[in-house]
């Protein structure tokens, strides 16, 4: 096999060598060796938003819906009511969940490129007293928008109610301080910031929240009370733990430690985006948020207003070049999606600008630097 | 590192160094070469027990506890009512699950060594009518007990029931041909005889029970109605999908096709577990079945009856000798196991027996080979 293409998608993303590298060995989950890997990883996973003291990690096997399920299914009461706050498909999802788990919800939803404020949080607490939990995507990657968590966080701890927080691509890469961010849960997962490989998430669960959780879960797999429970006790996963996925994302975290941490990873993915938006910019392709609410994560762009234009060829051509880029979300405008993140850098963004200028070109499409689209 | 200690536990297991490489690719989870390895393993999972024409195989995130639990949430119906037969811990997990999801169920349990056999069953559903599905395990991993599914299964359809099927530690290694066995679902996982590495399972769905199941299920990550229809319409799966995972099952089940398939798993194991049997027998240790109803999946074995022995020592002991053992799961004896499944031969198992031989003679046991525990 060639090289294999770089991903610059909002995950699974590239991972190093090393990270998948430690997917060679096979580890009994029973054994005291893999069980030290998933402490240490816990421990790592802890730190990174200084939770030790307030928070447990709970990991669970699955994807990253998985683990925002549960902590939904786990935290929030049978009698709570959740206000879920939207800007995009996953956002959505977690009013799909509330419903699914038959747990009582309103939504508030603004447009793909319009952050939620702190005052809407307020207004909507005020209205509706029967509302205990609120539900938010930080960066959301449907677009790649920002929601101002800290603001909204204050707000609701100061209503007393309770914040669960979908941080799945957002953990990792940008500030979160349990210190400084009240929230009951928050949500991630191995395959993104991090650059482990997809196959598990995790939880941070507020300490007296998960130890009132008991009997809470509609589900037996994804209780996190029991799952918390039974490795407080054994040291082990309640159930078989995906192995190789453990024993990555624990390599990808030292990996993490010695770039330098969150303030080393925030600052590569800054740059991977800035490399991006200029290059971008310079082939007259234009991205949908405004810098203000851009998270480095992903980006998404308008898609050239060109009749040789399609999705799909583009895709190909740009995939040939060695470079996987991401389909638009949005419904009312065609649109394309970069990410920013994974193991690759900025010579790696400098490579996929020239990628896509040249599958463009090929394709017949010529784009001016201003204008074009306004 | 040195070489890995061997897994001879039920799983995760030893793999092949060929099915770990495969692991060495980051997969792009929209990208069409994943989507063909996703259906590719279906369609290699589908002909083992030759179900192309009347079963779905749905992939799920997550361990195979997960796929279980999502079966019966998707296929039992919110008011159906499940008999559960149990003897051993997996058993009781099926009746927990569907206590957990609320779905009505009684069980019918018999000791440890003692198969559930088909009139019990007959006898079970004519006395409650109210009955809508049976659920059992195939090869009970708590002991290694192989219980009488052919025969089960026929009963089960001649009352016009539905059945369950648990068949995580036997799927691969011991033959179902869902022409002659009836069933509406089967569970089995990636980790185990097909020795893939955990992080997924799988559900043999019918195809026309599947298409019924609209809306029964407790949970969004785990509905199987759900999770079928959108990689039915898109090829792809619904939530992140555990890519390395999927990508080392397929190279997996390559292997497992070049090897001979059924028969040739299926006769590797029967090897290793005689071996493991003549061997043990000879050092004096006694395991808990009899041989009529041991599978070849794993064998419990009585625990040296001697005030030297502890399980611990006797773990690290031969561990250091570069095999992993497995604990014993019994409440009434003290037992240990020993899996005969993985990427493993009969010199392995040879060299096993060796190094339990070594590890009790430096723990001060000795054995006697008859009559030491009649």
């Amino acid at each position: 096999m060639t090289t294999a293409p770089i991903l610059l998608t909002p995950g699974p993303l590239t991972t190093s060598a090393r990270t998948r590298q430690a997917m060679m060995v096979d580890w009994g989950s029973w054994d005291d060796r893999f069980n030290q890997l998933t402490a240490s990883a816990c421990e790592h996973l802890l730190a990174i938003l200084n939770g030790a003291d307030t928070h447990h990690c709970v990991p669970l096997q699955g994807s990253g819906t998985f683990a925002v399920e549960a902590a939904i299914g786990t935290l929030v009461p049978r009698n709570g009511k959740v206000l879920v706050l939207i800007n995009g498909a996953y956002g959505k999802r977690l009013a799909r969940i509330c419903d699914v788990l038959g747990r009582d919800f309103s939504t508030f939803e603004t447009a793909e490129d319009e952050p939620t404020t702190a005052a809407d949080v307020d207004r909507l607490l005020q209205a509706d007293k029967a509302i205990t939990h609120v539900a938010l995507i930080h960066c959301e990657t449907s677009t790649g928008i920002l929601n101002p968590l800290p603001e909204i966080a204050q707000v609701i701890k100061n209503h007393g109610k309770r914040l669960i927080i979908d941080a799945m691509s957002s953990f990792g890469a940008l500030p979160i301080n349990a210190h400084e961010v009240p929230f009951d849960a928050l949500i991630a997962a191995s395959g993104k910031c991090l650059e482990g490989v997809p196959g598990m998430g995790f939880v941070f669960a507020e300490k007296t929240a998960l130890a009132a959780a008991q009997g809470n879960c509609h589900s037996l797999a994804m209780d996190l009370f029991d799952q918390h429970s039974y490795m407080a006790k054994t040291g082990q996963w309640r159930f078989t733990p995906p192995t190789h996925v453990v024993a990555a994302l624990h390599e990808a975290l030292l990996q993490y430690v010695e770039e330098g941490g969150l303030p080393a990873r925030h600052r590569r993915y800054a740059r991977n985006c800035q490399v991006l938006l200029d290059g971008m910019a310079e082939l007259g392709l234009r991205s949908f948020l405004p810098a203000a609410i851009q998270a480095p994560i992903i980006v998404t762009f308008h898609a050239p207003q060109d009749p040789h234009y399609q999705f799909k060829d583009f895709y190909e051509r740009v995939k040939a070049k060695g470079f996987i880029l991401y389909p638009g979300k949005l419904t009312q405008v065609e649109t394309f999606r970069v990410g920013c993140i994974g193991h690759v850098d900025a010579t790696d963004m400098h490579a996929a600008v020239t990628a896509i200028a040249e599958a463009l070109q090929a394709m017949g499409i010529t784009l001016s630097s201003f204008g074009a689209h306004a």
